[in-house]
């Protein structure tokens, strides 16, 4: 098994777009919406837990190379009265592209939002029915010679 | 903010089951079904990562209680030429419950099954059209009090 | 050297409140108090980081045993034009007290904070004359048999 | 929120000197410079904490860039009958500066002095009335354009 | 203490093979061979936490710097009816060498082939007569100035 | 792939021993006796990074589970001209064993002590001819009923 040789590949300018959205009650969303959810703002904390994933990437997912990354950018926005939708930046000047880290980011920060609302999501049998996360996908990737 | 105090809780058998699945294009599930994934058998190394991160998940998501996981399953199989799935079983004793640990599992096994097969899952322009994450959820949370 | 040998003691509940300052600019508490900080709310970001720290503590101070948190709580306020000071709460039903971990999560939250607000505080030479963390201790531990 | 765009910055050197103490009672300090600390020499184990945590800044701190750190220093020494001093000093070569790998370096020494001596810092109720972290800070920032 | 300071050193490619092996019992090697391990396929799994663990080195040895590996391999094979081999190769463009990347990878996967196997190296008592990891070395490093 | 399902099982009281050597120049041995390793006490840093290596273990070796390691003891001894040794103590109460855990400790203790001294063990062409980790094995396992 091999983490691919990248050795040879120039450094260039790279940023990658994901995003992916989650599904949640009505109720949840109102609640977020009025700043009343009990563990605190989920947007908020949800960011900062994108942003950290996205820095832990090669730890997490085995054939990742490390990359120093020069930007990461965590935004979450209410679509309706069912969703919640995530949209990470990520950019490197590196021998490889950081869609990998992007997903990273998104995938956790809608994993955050369930955790902080997960009370309101379960129902009386502790279950939950109506919560998923959805079209987690890479929207852009650019790979430019600066030089 | 607070990771929610649970000192009082009992500690209980806890398990929780989670699915998601991973939409590739027919020519990558060829490759997967042929063993001819280049980088190596993407569901062997996704199942390792999906264990290794549902040992991570309190470093991940911030309010999760570090818990001592008795037991991670991850299994992946292959739906139809569009489609592959995880599922995972996370198993613990605790004062609270393991549905964060069970996705997280989840979401880092697919987002490995997409890393080992990018190379086959993007077009000419390095995007990737065809590929996404979905339906990824709880499908059964179980709490028992042993005693 | 020894990781202390704590196997015979017994699992009593473990309680402990750390609190700690820091100086920052009157320009920059102003901001703070006002939402206008670039990078995003100091606090937000400083509690989270502070309650995902007191999880690493055992991987930070070396002789620290691994603990099973059962909660841990950040509270940062704007104590006069000058400083700004956290408090922090860690519990556990453990072998050992958690002390350490309430100060690591006073200490990452006071260092977050600094993070988040240093372009304010560097002077004209991007040196930090007026910045220092200060008063970092234990406030009080409490540790109870339960049982 | 955003973890700085740096990409256009150019690599530089960089370095940054922090300091800080830590109150101890007279007691302490003799045993620490007779070298009878039960648990190993405190300076000894604190130097390696605090270059262990150098490198993991940008996972503590949540906006920091990963850095490719070149050099990491940490010296402790006794001031007088009450008070132990750190000194960190970081370089890189890098987009942005290196003060708070020098913090966080020199807090983690410094709470891990406070670790291997706590037994002899607690009073009758477990308590630390003496013990506090003060004056910690950067003492110095370097950036250079060495091309 | 010093991580010593590398700042002044040119980045070149820097490549490190290690090897090193695991004396296990006749049976278990038997058991490999035939794909029966119960707990999964071991150098699948050996290698993946080889890679792993080759990326976190600077973690684990407290001087070690944190190096921008550009390629990591883990190749393990039996030897004969006592004795599997693992041989490592780390590449880098880096102003250190990676050697030891590459015995921290090698030592990882030896380890985990013992962990996947420990049932059956056993005897009746639970203790490991037979089984041992031998000559973990390093066989080759390159420093190439490429430019 | 599964990590084993222990939650059926008692917790008991479990302790391993694990011992290793690395061979080392005997002009090195000579510098370690003599205080005069140019990088830091090589045994101090080595016991330091074998205590928190014991602490990873469950993220290094995929399918261990995380165990709450109630003692961990390091100690590092010079045996001839040709070779130092380490033993390793790990001990929990937990559901399965810690021979895992005392394996890796020991394992990151000599990878260490090599670090520490490998300017003095290198050849003039950069290699290591004399260098190898040896005989790192399991001395001893103990599984006791305490209740």
């Amino acid at each position: 098994m091999t983490m691919v040789d990248v050795t040879a590949k120039p450094e260039v300018y790279r940023e990658a777009k994901a995003k992916g959205a989650i599904k949640l009650k009505a109720e949840t969303i109102r609640l977020i919406r009025e700043g009343k959810v009990e563990k605190g703002d989920p947007f908020q904390v949800a960011k900062v837990a994108g942003i950290l994933a996205a820095k832990k990437t090669s730890s997490l997912i085995p054939l990742c190379h490390p990359l120093p990354l020069t930007g990461v950018e965590v935004e979450l926005h209410i679509v309706d009265d069912s969703k919640v939708e995530v949209e990470t930046t990520v950019k490197t000047r590196a021998q490889t592209g950081v869609e990998m880290e992007a997903l990273v980011a998104a995938a956790t920060a809608l994993l955050t939002v369930w955790d902080m609302t997960k009370q309101y999501e379960k129902d009386a049998e502790g279950q939950y029915p109506h919560t998923s996360i959805q079209e987690l996908r890479v929207v852009s990737k650019v790979k430019e010679r600066r030089v």
